[in-house]
């Protein structure tokens, strides 16, 4: 009997290991039968029976887990945790796993990509020359500029220490819980929201979903920022309100704004018709090394349920206190 | 009497500094006012009557020299020399100054993003959002990767300190003169061109445009090279063979190009049709910062010129006998 329906797409695309592990275990499964993110009712239509979920990014939320009579495991492929209602988990006893570490270089460096290609005006010159126009476009350097960091953790520190051999002048930190280590670098200051919107020409967001963060940034603290500031959002979709950006971007404000997550996805609204919009497909986490660490952890801990073994990738409490809160 | 003929262009474009130094010191000049690279023709026939160019990439022939009754001095706003036949100005008792130091940080930076850009298809997924189309590219990282750098001088060095906090995992270097300080890194192992052709899974050129580096890199090159690996010009056009890397990438060879250089500009050729090819239009300095420090060095040497104090910036011997040479 299939044990295991495992959501997120690709799945043991580039690395089959994960598909070994399985079947060294000899558990069975099914691989998402869509190929793309499922709707709620989609989820909780197919849910019925299996006993663990190797999840993406799809909602799993109280109707689905009251489809799913035998689930007893939610293993997240990555490490956002908005789309699963851990309270609804917790009151059915259904265990919630995940993989923090995994993503995280990953994210980082499609992060700093985005920046130098937006410093450098480099998507709009390709986009450029494809049509056949020569148009040089001054741009500007990592030390040029004051960068704002929004979120420290383990995303967020990686995108500062990774642009440390860029030297930075000046980095703008803000997060709950700020790191020392982060502001004994003499270019890391910390800073409150606000003044880094009003401070830096390129903002880049790695915090988490939540009901706070949510519509964070909206059209007020867009035109807050300067004219020809930088706005990087790959951490998740809604946390920049899609359509307040799109406006202020076409009211001719901001110079570049780098898109990778979004709250409808597969993404298709008005920031597609924006050229100096740079958009990926929630790819954050699509290098080959991380993607299959991050499923071979999700699907190690899969088999560990199976086998009776200790689970080691369980959320944490301040997770669930996160919900709990509304934070 | 104007003096000056400016041939590149922007010109104090973002900072007036070059233009305010001409004028504190009375110099009469003119600006291009073609507002295009021009052509051998049509400097030949705007350079008589000038003392002194300061100049782009436009070709400064013995033709030009001929023309140029006046010319005393051609102030390069850049570090390439492939444009100036310095044998001709030698003969002519021409000064030739440039300004190798300026343009480094802004085309290693250039030179970086385009490496992250191309590893995570990231023009590809951009130009496949703003056309509707959803899909999830895989990537590498830098540590996953073997790279190779052709040219270790300024700016090649600069790509390699650059990459340093992305923990690379192996990058090749070849070079005429290879520095200690960069073998001493871990990471770093000396190789020949060919083995760099063959393992490395990103190649960046950084070295100059010269009668041996002309087309150094053809189609049995880029066929030699893994079938994913992805290669990277931001020296000058012309030394990896234009129509031969359109072809090999016609044929599905290599995963991806990033191209800011071409044999001609403007460039209007074949790449400008192969989706997974990111063009930039000889961007590499055009940062605020370096293209302001060029454009002011080159004035500055220009002013020293009039003033009749010593030049600063005089093109060193060695250069000459490359052309002399024909190295």
């Amino acid at each position: 009997m299939t044990k295991v329906l495992i959501t997120t797409v690709p799945f043991a695309d580039r690395d089959p290991s994960p598909i070994e592990l399985l079947e060294d275990a000899g558990i069975d499964y099914l691989i998402n039968p869509f190929g793309r993110k499922l709707k709620e009712d989609e989820l909780a239509e197919m849910v019925s029976d299996f006993d663990v979920l190797i999840a993406g990014t799809e909602p799993i939320t109280e109707k689905v887990m009251k489809k799913g009579k035998n689930l007893k495991l939610v293993s997240r492929v990555g490490i956002g945790l908005d789309s699963v209602d851990l309270l609804a988990a917790e009151r059915r006893g259904i265990y919630v796993s995940y993989t923090p570490d995994a993503p995280g270089p990953a994210v980082a460096e499609l992060t700093v990509g985005m920046m130098l290609t937006l410093l450098r005006h480099v998507h709009v010159a390709s986009s450029h020359m494809h049509q056949g126009i020569w148009r040089r476009h001054f741009g500007r350097r990592i030390s040029e500029i004051t960068i704002g960091i929004i979120g420290t953790g383990r995303i967020g520190s990686g995108v500062i220490n990774r642009l440390t051999s860029f030297q930075p002048s000046k980095i703008l930190i803000n997060d709950i819980n700020l790191g020392s280590q982060l502001l004994s670098l003499p270019w890391v200051e910390s800073a409150t929201k606000d003044e880094i919107y009003q401070r830096a020409d390129l903002i880049s967001l790695h915090i988490p979903l939540t009901r706070i963060t949510k519509n964070m940034i909206r059209y007020d603290q867009l035109k807050s920022m300067k004219e020809d500031a930088i706005v990087i959002n790959t951490s998740r979709g809604g946390i920049i309100n899609e359509e307040d950006l799109a406006k202020a971007l076409n009211e001719g404000h901001l110079s570049g704004a780098g898109v990778d997550v979004f709250e409808k996805e597969p993404y298709d609204g008005g920031l597609r018709y924006i050229e100096r919009c740079l958009l990926t497909s929630h790819m954050g986490s699509m290098s080959v090394d991380c993607r299959a660490r991050m499923e071979i952890e999700a699907t190690r801990e899969a088999v560990r349920y199976f086998k009776g073994q200790p689970l080691k990738c369980l959320v944490p409490q301040d997770e669930y206190e996160v919900q709990r809160q509304g934070l």
